[in-house]
């Protein structure tokens, strides 16, 4: 199994530079877990989902403790049968819990996201889970959307993707259950994500 | 068959307000053969691909006519079974192209490339393709980034996505040429795209 993600922030203010640079700062702590390389589109992140969507959650919390809107966007793959087996990226969450019904799964990633940490930092998001290489993807698909609607972040659905709203933490626990949770263990599954915030769009 | 995208822009200015009402100012010529909705995180553009992929394609250039350093982000999808049939979608390159045998739909993307405007504006292109719903996805795959190698477009191989640089119009055409001639016709296919111009990073 290879999981990873190429992650990119754009702070929307003439000062940019400073803001991905202050982001990047908030990586230190999970480069023993995860490999990390940044180039002159994306930083590169290899690693279980544990850390890695934390790493995630945190660059883009970093970035918006400045008052720019800020937006990040990743690619984030696991399975891709392209990649090769990666030891660092081992987790008892596909290899165990994703044998389990679909309801199963269900309640186990609504209590994953009720017991997130609250970052205080409301994020917008929108993103799209695709799952790939199977013909029944989108019965998980379904399976996943009815978590989202019970997630308490859920906004609303739109073309092509999904919004969701709330603090950092939750958030970011749903997009994490929503990648682990559904799909088959050893499937393909990338997700496409946009973060944002501090935008001054009016609500 | 429903075609569309969900597209953002992100200048890095303190001014970016005005950069992205004067990109959404390039749409104009596109609102009669699309249907295009702005709202606080994306534009919707719902159409068939001639007009969808030359409208993103005149939105970053314009936007970059700027000076400061902007990106765009595409999320495109074709034939997502969640959506409705949309007759202003309709695209020969599916319905009659794409039963052709993969050697002849490559030959005839790279011929698009290589007659595609030039719009004198440079691009740096970091993009994914997912062909959903079939076991045998990464055939087609192959055949795509045979395809990209040979398009004039291809800078290199990421994990988990593709980089490109060239002319814009070189570039989007060879994205429309992955997206439409790859994967079933009637299968269901989608880009995560990026799109950067005038980046300060160093090459």
């Amino acid at each position: 199994m290879f999981i990873g993600a190429q992650v990119s922030l754009y702070p929307m203010t003439s000062d940019f530079v400073r803001v991905i640079l202050s982001g990047l700062d908030a990586l230190a702590p999970y480069r023993s877990h995860l490999r990390i390389e940044t180039d002159d589109m994306s930083t590169l992140m290899v690693g279980a989902p544990e850390p890695l969507f934390d790493a995630i959650r945190d660059l883009i919390t970093r970035a918006a403790r400045d008052p720019a809107h800020v937006t990040l966007h990743a690619t984030i793959s696991r399975g891709c049968p392209g990649e090769p087996d990666e030891p660092s990226c081992r987790c008892e969450v596909l290899t165990v819990g994703q044998h389990l019904p679909l309801a199963e799964r269900q309640s186990l990633a609504l209590a994953a996201v009720n017991g997130a940490p609250v970052m205080n930092l409301e994020l917008d998001i929108q993103f799209s889970l695709y799952v790939l290489g199977q013909d029944r993807h989108m019965d998980e698909i379904y399976g996943c959307i009815d978590f989202l609607k019970a997630s308490g972040t859920f906004l609303r659905s739109k073309n092509f993707c999904t919004r969701l709203r709330g603090d950092a933490g939750a958030v970011f626990e749903t997009l994490r259950q929503a990648f682990l949770r559904f799909g088959p263990a050893e499937g393909h599954v990338t997700i496409d994500l946009t973060a944002s915030a501090n935008s001054p769009s009016a609500r």
